[in-house]
Order: structure tokens, then C-alpha cells, then sequence
């Protein structure tokens, strides 16, 4: 997605530690216009897959999600992220590491929203190295329902997470892949 | 708002303690075609208020703010909650007790996205003690920005946060106030 490029260029900012800060207008503002885009990218992608849920993961993956979701009429289910390690059994639950907090979260679905025929689609912010993916992708799995295909707003291609769900066989669509980035430069992925 | 009564009476569940569970549609599941009849209503509510921002918290406000920032053409921040006391510069915060987890939360606006200029809509799930809302206001009043007004989708009236909040001045429209609430039965507030 030409304009997720242009966007990140034009507002992104590189903090120390390979840090892309997009919270002006993806992940703390949302600039609900793009928003609205970035749900409707969405659904063109993924148009003729039978979704019937989406699936995302608090805090940042919401509004891509619920955007995603009135685009594509769907309704949209979110992981909560939990420290506590007293899961109770009307849950799926997985452990996800966060690179990026340097911490790990208990990740919990409700029984009730995942059903064995459900086709899912699972989006997200960011995809960097795939902990989050994984954890949703496993949460599905767990349920017996298919995951159809997963969406991040932004892939960073250097940390691997993307490719490595790739080569598993899952299909993942990402708007915009930043392949190198510095303090200076960003290099986006040809797609 | 007749249908979210209407959805409360259907799909909610009370549980003990006063917890009435929603996460069917609002909170942990959302109906995305009921969550775009919830902004339209905001937006309808608020439409000669000149609004130019909405504000809302992590995780659960953020699909009612979205859903109402597509209808209104508007920017939506969310407030993050954080558990550390290590609180930079750069943000508005303020400390939130939860009385559903038990917990305090410092709340936490990066000091970029609210300028004295705006005239801000806050927007939640739920408002009971009101301390979510009340942590929302501080930092917008922080900020030395406006608050035009709050809207909770779901107010729980017998825990009389809305009514203290009306009785300081501010406009607070809920979609659904609940006066009395026991395990058969729900009375709203006529409106």
C-alpha cells in the first residue's frame, strides 16, 4: 500500500534500538480518514476468502481491526493481554513475549467467540519478529478454526517474524515492509 | 439509545458483584454493525459542538471512539494505561483506580496530540465510579484544552460516577443508563 509508505516516511520517527514510532497516526492518534483506507485495503485483499471473523490483539490492533471489520462487515474479536498466570478454563490462552516491552503476557480469548468453522482473519500493527502473530495464530488453531490469512499494518522484514510465518505456509499480507532501516534512511520491501 | 438497551437486555450478563458482562458486542467481541449505529449516534449527539478531537482509554473505548471518529471525520487519541511510576516529560498523566480489576493505572497522553486549542469529546465503555472519565478530563484539562462533553456507552446510574460528574458542569450523555441492576433484572433510566 503505496500511501502506508508515504505515510511512515512522511510522520514515521526512529527511535534508538530500531524503534519505528507511528503513534501520530496508527498506534497512539489514529487519523481515522487513513484508518478508514487501511480497513478497506483490507478487505480488497482478503475479498474472496470467506472470512467470517477477525481476530487482533489490544491495545494497537484494534482500530486497524474494527476498521477491517466495517469494511468487510465482519465482527471482530480481541485478544486482552494478561499478567496474571490464573487463566481460568473458559479461555484460550497463550504466552506471548514482547520485544519490544521486554516483557510476556498471558494472551486470552473467550471460549465463546472462536467456533470450529470460523475463518479468521488475524491483523495487527506491527509484525517485527511474529510473537504476536503466533500467539493469535495458535489461540485459532487451539479453537479448530482456520486461519484464512493474517494482515500488519507495518512489517519490519529485517526481524524475520513475516518471512518465518511465510515459510510455514500462512499467509501474510503486510502494507507496507520496511527491509533496512537507520537513523537516517528507510527501504521499503518491493511487493 | 433504544437498541443499546435493547442489546444490553439480550445479550448482557449480570454477574455477581454488580459486573454486568457485555464482551458478546461492545467489549471483547464487537458487533461492528451495532458499533457503527454507536458513532453515528455520538456524532449525531455532538454535531454542533465544533468537536476536533476524540479521547478515549485503553483497550475497550477504543472501538466506540473509532467507530464514533468515522462517523465525525475526527482524529482519535487513546489514552495508555501503564503500571510503572517511571512517567516521562513528554506526556499529560494521571493515576485511575479500577474498581473491576482492584488495580491503579498511571493514564498517559503523549503532550503532542492534545493542543489548548482543541475542543475534546471523551469517549468509554463503561462509566460507573466515573474515575476513568474523571482521569480523561484531568488530562485534557491539563493540557488546557476543552472538554466539550463525555460519552459512555453504558452508564451504571446507582454508582452515581455520571451524576457527580453532571452535578460539576459537565455534559455527559450515556447511551444506556442502568438505575437498578440484580441477577433478574435490569431497570434503565428513562432519558
Amino acid at each position: 500500500m503505496k500511501k502506508m509508505e508515504d505515510k511512515i516516511l512522511a510522520e514515521g520517527e526512529i527511535l534508538s534500538g530500531g524503534v519505528l514510532k507511528v503513534g501520530s497516526f496508527l498506534n497512539q492518534q489514529i487519523d481515522t480518514v487513513f484508518m478508514k483506507e487501511i480497513g478497506e485495503e483490507i478487505a480488497s485483499l482478503y475479498k474472496d476468502d470467506e472470512i467470517t471473523k477477525i481476530l487482533t490483539i489490544e491495545a494497537s490492533g484494534i482500530p486497524i481491526a474494527v476498521s477491517a471489520g466495517f469494511a468487510m462487515n465482519l465482527p471482530v474479536v480481541y485478544a486482552k493481554k494478561n499478567k496474571s498466570s490464573n487463566i481460568s478454563g473458559d479461555v484460550y490462552s497463550t504466552v506471548v513475549q514482547s520485544f519490544t516491552h521486554g516483557n510476556k503476557n498471558n494472551v486470552i480469548v473467550n471460549k465463546e467467540f472462536i467456533s470450529p468453522d470460523d475463518r479468521i482473519l488475524i491483523v495487527d500493527d506491527f509484525l517485527a519478529h511474529g510473537s504476536a502473530l503466533t500467539g493469535l495464530i495458535e489461540i485459532v488453531e487451539m479453537a479448530g478454526a482456520t486461519v484464512v490469512g493474517c494482515v500488519a499494518a507495518i512489517e519490519k522484514g529485517f526481524q524475520m517474524g513475516g518471512d518465518r510465518l511465510r515459510e510455514k505456509g500462512y499467509r501474510i499480507e503486510s502494507l507496507a515492509i520496511i527491509e533496512e532501516m537507520d537513523d537516517t534512511e528507510i527501504v521499503f520491501r518491493e511487493q
